[in-house]
């Protein structure tokens, strides 16, 4: 009982209903909170407050799917966008990329400063790499995500589709790295034979 | 300078040609090496110890592509493998999952533990999951590696093949993780349009 006292303090997850002065009842919704909270803790490495915030979110905005999923990928934030600045910004190379694809993503994903920065790097490291080679690669994970929100279909409950959009983006990213890995030991392995 | 001297010292990069006594003379072959290892510390979060170990690899294995490749990737080790037990084992989710891709794949691959403990995780927070829900994800992977491996084709130096390698695997992880989540997220914008 002290995880779920330490998640009560932190308030985390919602108290029980008081059955006497030492107990408590908890019921489905407590228990998926704590499960969910202690994923985005303790395998995905967000911080209490930031889990704090997420779930708040979530208890507020519990009809929009859109944002809910949004925030479950740490795609959204729920502060207000800052007000367009007059100087026109050049666009940067994951701008470019976005609207070549043709997707509709959050002006403030944290996503598109990773694609970005790595291309800065990758150029800086005297590797051909551009917005355009990324292109084939963001059509596979077109693929990947259909597969990824296939298998949420089946979960009537909104905030179990949430949870189990949090755990399986975050939980699957090491497999998904892994299999690549993978991929590429068995092609190599068939493209350069043993001498 | 400081760098330089700093990997000379932890022996990443061979000694120059001394000049005279307080100067050296470095090629391509060293400022290569200085690249790799700066990227495998700074980039990809080696340890000095464990750079020095597939640096090392590198040199004494370098007509062996498949090997040099395996180490690159992380998927190789180059100890001696266990003696095999006299236990049979039970095979794991991600020796099914292997065998049923048809995959050649390291038994010592640290990859496979990765497999099989995620699948254990999913499992253990209520989540249908099984090496078969991995099979479309791992057709992807083999697609997403025949396009990692199209771009170290035109580099005609094994050494620079293996430094491209190491750069393309570790650099685009986080970049192939965010096209995943934002296609998620246009994705789900378009499935689920805002109320």
């Amino acid at each position: 009982m002290a995880t779920i006292k330490y998640y009560l303090r932190e308030e985390l997850v919602p108290a029980g209903v008081a059955t006497s002065a030492t107990q408590a009842e908890y019921d489905d919704h407590h228990l998926r909170r704590l499960r969910l909270a202690r994923a985005l803790i303790a395998v995905r490495g967000l911080s209490v407050s930031t889990t704090r915030e997420v779930l708040r979110a979530l208890d507020e905005h519990s009809t929009d799917l859109h944002l809910l999923f949004g925030l479950a990928l740490g795609a959204v934030s729920t502060e207000e966008p800052d007000s367009p600045s007059d100087q026109p910004q050049e666009p940067t190379p994951a701008d470019e990329l976005i609207s070549a694809l043709g997707w509709e993503i959050s002006e403030k994903a944290p996503t598109r400063a990773t694609i970005t920065d790595t291309l800065g790097t990758l150029r800086e490291l005297g590797l051909p790499a551009d917005w355009q080679t990324l292109v084939p690669y963001a059509r596979l994970a077109e693929q990947t995500a259909d597969l990824d929100l296939a298998q949420l279909e089946d979960a009537d409950d909104p905030l179990e589709r949430v949870e189990r959009a949090v755990l399986l983006t975050i939980l699957m990213e090491p497999v998904l790295l892994a299999l690549r890995r993978m991929a590429q030991e068995n092609e190599s392995a068939k493209r350069h034979p043993r001498p």
